[in-house]
C-alpha cells in the first residue's frame, strides 16, 4: 500500500511550493494508485476530489459566502484549490458552487491559473452538493473529460491549510477500510442539553473526537451510499463517515489530523488565515545587490544584519534569482549601490514581472539606498527618490508592493551599525504586514 | 431578578470602554445584588469569579503558557481581567497560577493597573486549581480581605472577549437554578471511535452544544461539589457543570453564547484575537487642529476625506480632548497648519503622556503636516520635519507610536483631492496595523 507513496513530495499546505509539477509526477503516481494501471497502460484515473462550495456563509456575519471570502486579494478557495492541485496524484477537483457564483468562479480559476478542476452547480444541501459532485464523476457522457477514480476525497472549500500527508493517509486507509476521515481532539466539552435548556449529560471528552475534513472514500463506497440515503439524510445531514457506516456499513478508518484543518467558520477565522498565510510566505528574503565581490561593501553588511535581527527568517543572496523565484521567495530587498538610484530596482521588477510569481500571493519589492550625507545632501537625495511612488503605483497593478528605504551611511562606525539594524527593523515591519496602503513610501534608517 | 441589571453598563469585552467606574457602582450593584444587602447595611458581596490560570499551554506549540503570550506586548490574561473588573458588580476576582508564574502575574497586575485581584496557587490539574480559588473566597481568615460570595463565576484566563452581557445572564441563571454556563453550536460534528481507531458512531449534532464559560454556581453548590468530588475527577475532569449535577443534583441551566467567547488555544487564536482587537480599538479618529473657525481650511478638508473613505470608521474633531480621551479613543491625527512643525502634536502628546490612556493600548498619533512647493522647498521641509524621529523614539516608552504624514497642498484642485485621498489611505493603514517598526517614519501624500 505504501509503495505508490509520492516520495519527494512534502506538504500540500497553501504556503509556498514549487508549481508547475503536474504532468509528469501525475502520471507516475496515477500508475502507482491505480491497481490496474501497471497492466492496462496507465489509463485509469486513481484518485477524484470533491469540494462542496454552495455554503451561505450565514455564520461569519457577512455577506460574502465564505468560501470566496479574501485573502490578501484572493479568496479562501483559491488556497484550498492551490493545496489540492498541487499533490500531483489528484487527478479531478470537482468543486460544487451554486448556479449565482459560477461565473464569479470561472473567474477564480482563470484568475488564478487552477488547473484541473471542474465545476458542478450545488444543491441546496451540503450532502446534495456533494452528491452533485460524485455524479459528475461517474456519469458517463462521451464528451467529458472526468472518469470515475477509484478513491474520492472530499474535503471543504474553507479549510485552506489541507497538507498532502494527511490527505495521503485517508486516501490510503480509504483503500483498505472502504472509508476514512480526519479527526482532531474536542477543545470544549460536548454536552447534550434537556428540552428545557438545561444540561441533561456531559459527555466524556476522552472517549469523543470532532469530525474534520479531508475524508476519503472508495468511490463505489460513498456513491452507494449517497443513492441509498434518505430525503430526510439529505436535507439534515452533514456527515459522510455516517452515510458510509449507516447505507454501507463501513466504518471509517479515522486519522489524526493537525490543527491546521480547522474549518475557516467565523469572521476570527479569517483573520488567522490571513495571519498564517502572511507568516508563511514572510520565511525568506532574497537580498539582490549591484556588487558581487566586495564584502565590506554596505549592502553584504545590511544582509548580515538582517540574518542576525530576523534569525526565524532565512536570509539569501540573490545570485541566482531565476532559481530563487522557482522556489516561490515572495520577499525582495534590492540594494542600489554603485548604480544609480532604480537601476537594479528595475530590473528585479522586470524578471518578477515575467515570472507571474505574485499571481497568488504579494510579493514585496524594498528598494534600499544609502545616502551618505558629504556627498549628496540630504533633500536633493530624497527629491530623486520620490519617483519611487510612480514606479509603486504601477507594479501594484501585478501584485507587487514596492517600497524605497533610504539607509543613513555615516562615517562613524556605532552610528551605521545603529542604521543598519533600524533597516532591518522596517524592512520586516514592511514585509510581515504587506500593507498596501504604504506602497510607494520612502523609508527612513 | 432583573431588578439589580446595571442599567448604563454595556458589553464588558476587553474593547475601549470606560475605566475607573468601579467603586459607587460596585456599592450600589452589590447591595442589589445581595439579597441581604439592604436589611445589612450592604456589607455581603455578591458575586465572585476564580479564573483558573495554571496551564501550559501546550497545545498552542510555543514555550510561554498561552495566557501570558503577548497580543499587542500585553499579555493575553489581561485583556481577560480587564474585561471581568469592568463590570461593576464582580466584587473579587481570584486567579490561580502556577508558583513559579506568581511574580509573573504580580508584575501584569501593577502594570495594567488591574483591580480587586487576589492570586493563589494552582493545581496540577485545571479543577484543583479552581477548588483553590474557591477555598480562598470561604477560608475564614481575619486578615484576608475575600468573603464568601452568593454566586461565582467561573472563566477561562484566556477567553478575553466575554462581555458583561453574557456574565449577567450566567449569573442570574445560576441565582435560580443553582448552575449555568454559556454553550455554543458545534462547528464539527462530534464522533466516539472504537478501540481499533474506527468509527464507532457520529452524534447527532443538532442534539449537542459545545460547553463554552463562562459558567456561574451558587457559591454553596459548586463548593460542596468539589469537596465531595473524587480525586479521579480532580485528576481527569474538566467541566464544572458535571460536577454539580453529580455531586449536588443540579441540572445547569444553558445560555447560548456569542462566536466571541471562544478559548485561545492554537497559535492561529492568537493571530485571530490580535485582529479582533486591533479592529475594536481602531472604530474611532480623532482628528485634532490648531485652527477652529476656518471652515476651508485644509485640516478640515483632510477630516471630510477620512469620514468618506473610512466610513466604517467614526471620525470626531478634536474640540473637547479630554472628554475623547475619556471615552478611550486610540488615534488621533494631529494637523499642524498655523503653528511651527510639531507644535500642536507636542501638545498633544504631552496630554496623551499625563492620560495614562496608552497603559492598555498602544495609542497612534499621526502628525500631518502640509507642503506648499511654493513657499517652502521640500528638500527643506523634510529636514525640519526629520525631528519626529527623536519624538518618536521618546514617546514610544509610554506606549504612543508616532508616525509623520507630509501631505502636498497643490494648487490644482482635483490634484490636491487626490494628495487627501492618499493621505486618508496612509492614516488608515497606519492605525489598522498598529505597526512599531515604522514609528518616526514620515510618509508622504
Amino acid at each position: 500500500m505504501e509503495s505508490w507513496l509520492p516520495g519527494s513530495s512534502g506538504p500540500a499546505e497553501a504556503g509556498p511550493r514549487l508549481r508547475g509539477l503536474r504532468g509528469a509526477d501525475l502520471a507516475a503516481s496515477a500508475c502507482l494508485l491505480s491497481g490496474a494501471g501497471a497492466e492496462a497502460g496507465c489509463s485509469a484515473p486513481a484518485v477524484a476530489a470533491v469540494l462542496p462550495a454552495g455554503g451561505s456563509g450565514e455564520r461569519m456575519g457577512v455577506p460574502t459566502p465564505k468560501q470566496f471570502c479574501p485573502i490578501l486579494e484572493r479568496p479562501l478557495i483559491s488556497y484550498t484549490l492551490q493545496a489540492l492541485e498541487r499533490v500531483s496524484w489528484i487527478k479531478d477537483i470537482v468543486v460544487a458552487v451554486t448556479g449565482e457564483n459560477m461565473e464569479a468562479m470561472k473567474c477564480i480559476i482563470q484568475r488564478y491559473q487552477h488547473k484541473g478542476i471542474s465545476l458542478v452547480e450545488s444543491g441546496v444541501t451540503r450532502h446534495r452538493s456533494i452528491f452533485n459532485g460524485l455524479k459528475a464523476l461517474v456519469e458517463d457522457q462521451p464528451n467529458r473529460r472526468l472518469s470515475k477514480p477509484e478513491v474520492v476525497i472530499i474535503h471543504d472549500a474553507v479549510r485552506p491549510f489541507v497538507e498532502e500527508d494527511v490527505l495521503l493517509k485517508v486516501v490510503t486507509a480509504a483503500k483498505e477500510h472502504g472509508a476514512a476521515g480526519a479527526i482532531r481532539p474536542l477543545v470544549s466539552t460536548v454536552i447534550s442539553p434537556s428540552a428545557d435548556g438545561c444540561l441533561d449529560h456531559s459527555l466524556e471528552r476522552v472517549r469523543h473526537r470532532a469530525s474534520e475534513m479531508p475524508q476519503a472514500f472508495l468511490f463505489d463506497v460513498i456513491y452507494e451510499a449517497y443513492q441509498q440515503c434518505s430525503d430526510y439524510d439529505l436535507e439534515f445531514g452533514t456527515e459522510c463517515l455516517h452515510l458510509a457506516l449507516k447505507y454501507c456499513h463501513i466504518k471509517a478508518k479515522l486519522i489524526e489530523g493537525s490543527p491546521d484543518l480547522w474549518k475557516v467558520t467565523y469572521k476570527r477565522d479569517l483573520y488567522a488565515a490571513e495571519s498564517i498565510i502572511k507568516e508563511r510566505i514572510s520565511q525568506q528574503i532574497c537580498v539582490v545587490m549591484d556588487t558581487k565581490e566586495d564584502e565590506e561593501h554596505v549592502g553584504h553588511r545590511l544582509e548580515e544584519m538582517l540574518k542576525n535581527e530576523l534569525n526565524h527568517v532565512k536570509v539569501t543572496s540573490g545570485r541566482d534569482l531565476q532559481q530563487i523565484i522557482l522556489e516561490e521567495c515572495y520577499n525582495f530587498v534590492c540594494v542600489n549601490v554603485m548604480t544609480s538610484d532604480f537601476e537594479e530596482t528595475q530590473k528585479l521588477l522586470n524578471m518578477l514581472e515575467e515570472s507571474n510569481l505574485s499571481i497568488l500571493y504579494p510579493v514585496v519589492v524594498i528598494s534600499v539606498q544609502f545616502l551618505d550625507y558629504e556627498s549628496v545632501p540630504f533633500g536633493q537625495k530624497m527629491e530623486n527618490l520620490m519617483r519611487i511612488r510612480e514606479f509603486a503605483k504601477e507594479v501594484k497593478k501585478t501584485n507587487i508592493l514596492l517600497y524605497g528605504l533610504l539607509v543613513y551611511y555615516p562615517q562613524d562606525e556605532r552610528k551605521l551599525q545603529e542604521s543598519l539594524r533600524q533597516g532591518a527593523t522596517i524592512i520586516a515591519a514592511l514585509i510581515k504586514e504587506r500593507n498596501s496602503g504604504l506602497i510607494g513610501q520612502l523609508l527612513v534608517a
